[in-house]
């Protein structure tokens, strides 16, 4: 039994599937093209909470325990967490899903961490050596803007090659066989290729679209080796956060390579503002931002049949403050996730 | 075949093995107890770098560098790399490892990170996703002291509670049987308990063995029940970095339970510095504290036939300067590893 596919890919031999899934939002996010669809708008971006970090922690925690209740789960059913989100040592998660008490491996992959976390769940599920898992992440505009560039308060502007990080947490809860037992699941996951650090050198902490589409374009390209497939063997080929300026990169670095994806390429980050109407530039950005697109916008879309087949694949921009600082480059990473179509 | 044991736990049907390691120190760890044992030794803490962050990520180049080195293989040779560090958005790990070109998954459990990175490079392997991976990561003093409390020009004391974060960079190749081939290999990997996150409320982050002693004591008690095993059934339970405190608190928390862990227990953070004339007060932290021992010192005793079977579970504290600056609490991980001897 050999999983292992290409040079970075995995093809589960045992079937892995998305249970259920839940979306937690702030109010901008509410107001935009995707609004109706998710599962729960705040009323205000604090949720209740007393400071950005904490609204940001709370996030996670409903959607894990909404992703849970759908799937009509208790925290005791899951073998492992993984989660992880933008912030330093991952505090938002250390601090939103403790209650829950399940077994957690922390993950750490800037805003692909919705995809790493779904690759290490699918890997666990596909090895034997889980039953079910939750995957979680999160990002906040606020908590980001304060960890990355400067305090909100400071009301300073923003280029057009800036995206706007998404408030709002995505979880998704994964089972193998045993755990679906035949009953409803919102999609398969059929393949996994995992993506490596890509630093074409750019250092515009304001345009991350541009510094993370070449690990996009890299993943793609060996992710199409690894499959012998070809962009029109996908729906849709969805990004999470390049934005309309990292789009074109993308594209354009492909077409290099001999893919033409125009035709199949969907970006979370385009679709979850209307760029035009609010103010939000190139587009989404943050963990959250593909994690939300892809419980409320492309699940659906799987399990209505509208799309059979998808190449799901967040984008990574790897930089710290301090790195920024001191003048080194924003490397990427991409991670993608291959989901079909309940049968 | 089912992998998954007890509640937290797996125990790979498939021999994973620790084909070599590497470890590279800074110079106080070099004048520490172990400092003869280690690979390399600095000249100085800089590495020839210009900034302690880049220090920090030349630490995990050379270390995987030289794991591969000594297990003679090539970077393309390597399915996944897991790794991580403590520096916010992991920049230690992106700026470390990129020049591998290794599909990464990166992984955040603050200094638990070197048991969390060996515990899902396990899974891999004994999930037939892999047949080799590395797992690395790194801590150093500067850029931690920078990173969560104070510039080192302060020259502020610091309360006997306090641990001496570790300059240096543990690497681990492991690998399955068709990797092994029958040939020398430091240990095999024979069990693996997943840690929870706990938080007795503690808010100390000078004090960080008695912050991360319950989450030790939680998975330790774990992994008793899920292997129906006893503390004598170890030559050593090593925690990472819990320091001459969090050893006490440890040993008193399990004896609550039930277990009495005085004859086996040791820490890596009390053995790495001489605590009498090196000034480290509680003992060393971070990261590299585990990863390094671990290479340097525990995979000797197991090749050399002097211990045959041990429990390795290194410590995490989940704390940032933001959440300790918004008075939030210091929860604490910790992640297992049964090692034993080759036979």
């Amino acid at each position: 039994m050999n999983q292992k596919l290409g040079k970075s890919s995995i093809k589960p031999e045992r079937p892995v599937y998305i249970l259920e899934s839940a979306s937690i939002v702030g109010t901008k996010e509410g107001q935009g093209p995707l609004g109706l669809l998710f599962d729960q708008v705040g009323d205000d971006d604090m949720f209740g909470c007393n400071t950005w970090e904490e609204a940001e922690s709370s996030l996670q925690k409903k959607a894990v325990g909404l992703a849970l209740d759908k799937a009509g789960l208790k925290a005791g059913d899951i073998s492992f967490l993984f989660a992880g989100d933008l912030l330093g040592q991952s505090i938002a998660t250390s601090f939103g899903i403790s209650s829950f008490q399940i077994p957690l491996l922390g993950v750490y992959g800037a805003c692909s961490t919705c995809g790493e976390s779904m690759a290490l769940g699918t890997m666990s599920i596909a090895g034997g050596l889980a039953d079910k898992v939750v995957c979680v992440t999160s990002s906040h505009f606020a908590s980001a803007e304060k960890e990355f560039r400067f305090p909100l308060e400071y009301g300073n502007q923003r280029p057009l090659s800036a995206t706007w990080t998404v408030t709002g947490s995505g979880a998704f809860v994964l089972g193998g066989e045993s755990a679906w037992g035949g009953r409803k699941a919102r999609a398969r996951i059929t393949g996994v290729t995992v993506g490596k650090i890509v630093d074409y050198g750019l250092k515009d902490s304001m345009n991350m679209g541009a510094c993370m589409a070449p690990a996009a374009a890299d993943t793609l390209e060996q992710h199409f080796v690894d499959f012998a497939s070809q962009p029109d063997d996908y729906d849709k080929i969805i990004t999470g956060d390049l934005g309309k300026v990292g789009q074109r990169v993308l594209t354009d670095l492909l077409r290099n390579k001999g893919y033409d994806i125009s035709q199949q390429h969907m970006d979370c980050g385009i679709e979850i503002f209307d760029g035009e109407t609010q103010d939000t530039h190139a587009g989404g950005s943050g963990c959250g931002c593909s994690a939300v697109t892809l419980s409320a916008y492309i699940l659906k879309q799987l399990s209505e049949g509208n799309w059979r087949k998808v190449l799901f694949m967040p984008t990574g921009a790897l930089l710290s403050k301090t790195s920024f600082n001191e003048g080194m480059s924003v490397p990427g990473i991409a991670h993608g996730l291959v989901l079909e179509a309940m049968e």
